[in-house]
């Protein structure tokens, strides 16, 4: 891969010796970068008049543009003081991947002595002290200290440049193997670690980097040590492990072999408040933490996930171009990766992602249910669909008919699945995380519980045979009805989860972009759909689709469909929780005077809560004797 | 009060002197228990045979039965070296609260000396070594130093006896005053303690004392030191202050001041989680804990609540007597009071007892809501709910039917009363509960979340602008319909609320006896109710109540009344979302096959998370390639 190495650092530090000895040794053209002023600011600086950050910018440009032509040939040298950040983000812009920057530092005395011991040159200790004043110092370079010799510096440099990789994945699971291929297959140079167990995992990184050409530019390590020593400088390492203590005893193992301003990012579904506690533990060590939210399954991993980053901004810029270029593309070709805010943020979204994923699956499965009750078989229900996708499409509904149609021999496959639904944590959490902001995510509770009552297989079989109920083969359902409860409760969910996510970014201040936030969920992700598309515009507006008129406009056209379907499913013993509580939230939640009042006169008269007035100004506490 | 005073210890600990010098000072009665033994044992012990515990028996039993004699009358002094536990427990059988242990200390050394510098008198190292290794010291005694002088002996006696109270209650809010008022009525001499803070709460032990005659032997205190040493050790101190943070820092407040084996009781609704670290915490420092929640409100804590400690066993044995007198009683008379289990196991059913409290009280503002959809006001509503009782009695029904007949002026109070409901946190702990413990919950959720929705009150009004629905006057429902849909999802409730205890005592082994929860919750607890009564004798056989035959019965009964009820309400806006999960429930926990096979799929799918099937052993994993 071709590379721009940028040299920097303050004026006597000696980046045109480095640079050009560099540029030798690597037989590369090498380039000073004050040899491309133009010419008013030549003018200005014979006449001993400093140049201001406006004349400079027209000339960042001319280095950055000579740069993008010679990558479009070879690698090069460009040396170039480059003090500010802002100076950098010029000179690198639309080539942040293949940019390096090399920055020569020393102390102002090492420097000093340095210039005013060459022949012919004094620089006052003031115009080195206003360099040293304007030095912003780059977080992302190779940082050599000018004490050493040329060729040793070289040496540093060309180490860093030619034997090191770009990015670091530990872990290869399911999702980290697609990640690490992912990675590959965009150009980047990865070193990827697996642990090593005695028989059970053994040399699982150098047998995958064997199996997948794309992975030939690749190293491999079982040894920690050797994998971080393997890295660029500051190093980025994803984390692709399982979630929860096991996250805590890889940071532990990493940590002796990091250096200052490398970072992590852990790419599982860790719990966010977990990931605050890691940001702040790793900041007192001088390391970056990223959580990210990473979903699209192991197929979205590998072709391009959503990827929802949050955590240090600074530090997340480091990471940003891998994590852009491997993250799937929305309608517009833009990335569905963005930075999602502060602390956890991006795990929290994650999880709610998961919460409003466990709904739709849950949706799918009762209207498989139904669709079955109504005498459909499994082929007929694909067909019926399939013809939903023109109104309802989403990445859900297009598995959910590949299952249905999938065969072994004659029979469908999934007949034979035992109907115990698993889960890795993150519904629960996303229904702990709504008791504990006072949020009504029902629909997620809901599923939730529909896998926990899968679970007790046993139970369900003794008590079947002791409330034994008469099935009929005939709801008088349309399609279009179930279609319609359908898209009347996928709203409801929506409208939850973004609720959810709302009331968080209130409570945490995180400051979220539900839009954005939508966007990247419209590709990569599990729950991806037209709908998701939809809200992409709904959320420029509100944080709130229930008030959006096209949203009021659906929900009103669905509604007595859902109510018809559910009312049967009740008559008629069919179990269809989510489509059912759909129905109950958006009455409550558009209900003027709901029943409450009831509910704080009973605490007031068992245990003087008080309870507040309708008449008086709300806000004063009262109480009755109420016997 | 009367009580009586066993001296005890070692031959030759000085009992006898100490005992009649204490019976002379205090001018009552003195008794030397060796003076009772019967003939047999007497001729025993001329014959040099030593005593077995067969012989001791009748004796202690005979001394047991003049203490409890005496005790009609006056106090009294009985010496006894009474060196085992289950002697002591002979000896206050009944009267454990009329009881008090002095216990007269010495080493070996110095009782071996000071038996051997009697005149005339030799006793033999052995014999005072098997009086060592007999004895088990008590716990709950006064425990004296013999090095100290006689006149300081019966000093510190008398001090303990005269100038302490036996329990003190720290914090007097709403449950702490009232908690104060039944351990007085109970004739328990008690200390109160309530904080100093300037302007805000001043002197507020003090005046609640002046303001109920029952308080006058009570001691009231604002510092903590005056306090702490007022009580009879091992202190029994009762926390009634808020749950969470207050708990830890009154902890620590108190700590300073207590002596080894005191006994700290929180009785407020706190994390059973929290509890057990607080329980292990302070073991370290000497200190027994014992988390207890008590159920009753204001009313009950005063009358008799229901109260259900957990913990260290033999410190609980220690305050049994306070916490059962002062509980309700169960139509048997028994103490609706037991000891729960270990850990945080009382705290926990405690939670679990107010999640189904959420739900029983949603329920019954669910049926105000249909009886009023139905164009019933609400003294209509109450005289419809009065006739329930015959056949749906509980504590809610009957407060909730007061609640509604209440007037002001001529309007009903309750319609005055903002529908906001709030909550204090055991809702909301036992969804998140559920939800960490695998256990399907969904009534409690509903019920949690039914009183967040209220809470957004603004929103639920700007939405009912977008979404207004026409209302119905004519829900086609008879009362009978609406009591058995009622009846039904009491039960699923109860089914779910003792399922939860269950799966908790099998994860933690608790080995709790849901019959005996069901027992000390059919009186002062706020749950009470007919239902209850019945299921102390369900959980007898069962510890899954849709096992039993009547039950079953029931349900099959209800259950067309509950379809019809909640097919009405969704088909008529009606908002009954308890009502409503209760039938989901029910017909997915009695699904032979449910629709989790489809999940499972479509997690394979996605995400590789593989499966199990039903035609092989179960065990193995499966994974598909499923497009």
């Amino acid at each position: 891969m071709k590379k721009v190495i940028f040299i920097m650092g303050v004026s006597g530090c000696g980046k045109s010796t480095v640079g050009k000895l560099l540029a030798q040794e690597l037989d590369i053209p090498f380039f000073d970068g004050d040899d491309f002023h133009p010419e008013a600011n030549i003018k200005k600086m014979s006449n001993g008049q400093p140049l201001n950050d406006d004349d400079r910018q027209g000339w960042l440009e001319t280095l950055n543009d000579l740069a993008k032509k010679q990558l479009t040939e070879n690698s090069c040298v460009i040396v170039c003081s480059a003090l500010k950040q802002k100076y950098r983000d010029t000179l690198s812009l639309h080539i942040k991947t293949e940019t390096k920057w090399v920055y020569l530092s020393g102390s102002f005395d090492q420097i000093f002595e340095r210039l005013n011991s060459r022949d012919n040159h004094f620089m006052p200790s003031e115009l080195l002290k206003s360099q040293f004043d304007t030095l912003e110092e780059p977080k992302d370079a190779l940082r050599v200290d000018i004490g050493l010799t040329p060729e040793n510096i070289i040496k540093t440099i060309k180490h860093e440049l030619m034997n090191t990789s770009e990015f670091g994945l530990f872990g290869l699971g399911v999702m980290g193997k697609s990640l690490c291929r992912n990675l590959a297959n965009n150009g980047f140079k990865i070193a990827m670690f697996n642990r090593h167990v005695d028989g059970v995992e053994v040399d699982v990184a150098k047998n995958f980097k064997t199996n997948y050409p794309e992975l030939s530019e690749a190293s491999a390590f079982d040894d920690i040590s050797a994998f971080v020593a393997s890295l660029q400088t500051p190093r980025k390492i994803m984390l692709m492990v399982n979630a929860g203590k096991t996250i805590d005893f890889v940071i532990e193992d990493l940590l002796p072999h990091l250096s200052k301003n490398d970072i992590l990012i852990d790419g599982g579904n860790s719990n966010y408040l977990k990931t605050k506690e890691r940001c702040d533990y790793l900041k007192t060590k001088g390391i970056h933490f990223i959580g990210t939210g990473v979903s699209g399954g192991e197929e979205g991993a590998l072709k391009g996930p959503s990827i929802m980053p949050s955590g240090d901004l600074d530090a997340y810029n480091n990471v940003k171009p891998f994590l852009e270029k491997i993250s799937a593309k929305d309608k517009n070709n833009l990335p569905c990766c963005t930075y999602v805010g502060p602390e956890g943020s991006g795990h929290f979204i994650k999880m709610v992602h998961n919460g409003v994923e466990y709904v739709e699956m849950q949706l799918l499965a009762e209207v498989v249910t139904i669709l079955e009750a109504s005498g459909q078989n499994l082929d007929q229900i694909a067909d019926v669909l399939d013809t939903w996708k023109a109104t309802a499409d989403s990445y859900l509904l297009e598995i959910t008919i590949d299952i249905l149609r999938k065969k072994e021999g004659n029979e469908w496959l999934v007949k034979k699945i035992l109907d115990k639904a698993g889960n890795k944590g993150t519904g629960n959490w996303t229904t702990i995380a709504s008791a504990e902001l006072g949020v009504p995510s029902t629909l997620i509770a809901s599923a939730l519980f529909a896998r926990y009552t899968s679970f007790y297989k046993d139970e369900r079989i003794q008590l079947n045979n002791n409330f034994k109920t008469e099935t009929t083969s005939d709801l008088n359902l349309s399609t279009t009805e179930i279609l319609e409860a359908y898209q009347f409760a996928r709203i409801i969910n929506h409208y939850q989860g973004f609720k959810l996510i709302n009331e968080a970014s209130n409570k945490f201040s995180w400051d979220l972009n539900l839009s954005e936030i939508a966007r990247i969920w419209t590709n990569g992700c599990i729950i991806r759909s037209t709908l998701m598309e939809t809200l992409v515009e709904v959320f420029k507006e509100t944080t709130n689709i229930l008030t959006n008129p096209e949203v009021i406009t659906s929900i009103k056209k669905y509604k007595a469909s859902a109510k018809k379907v559910v009312s049967q499913c009740v008559l008629n013993d069919v179990t269809a929780s989510c489509l059912c509580e759909s129905i109950q939230f958006l009455n409550g939640i558009t209900t003027v005077n709901s029943s409450a009042n009831i509910i704080q006169a009973q605490r007031d008269y068992f245990g003087a809560h008080t309870y507040k007035r309708i008449d008086d100004d709300g806000v004063k506490s009262h109480h009755t004797n109420w016997n």
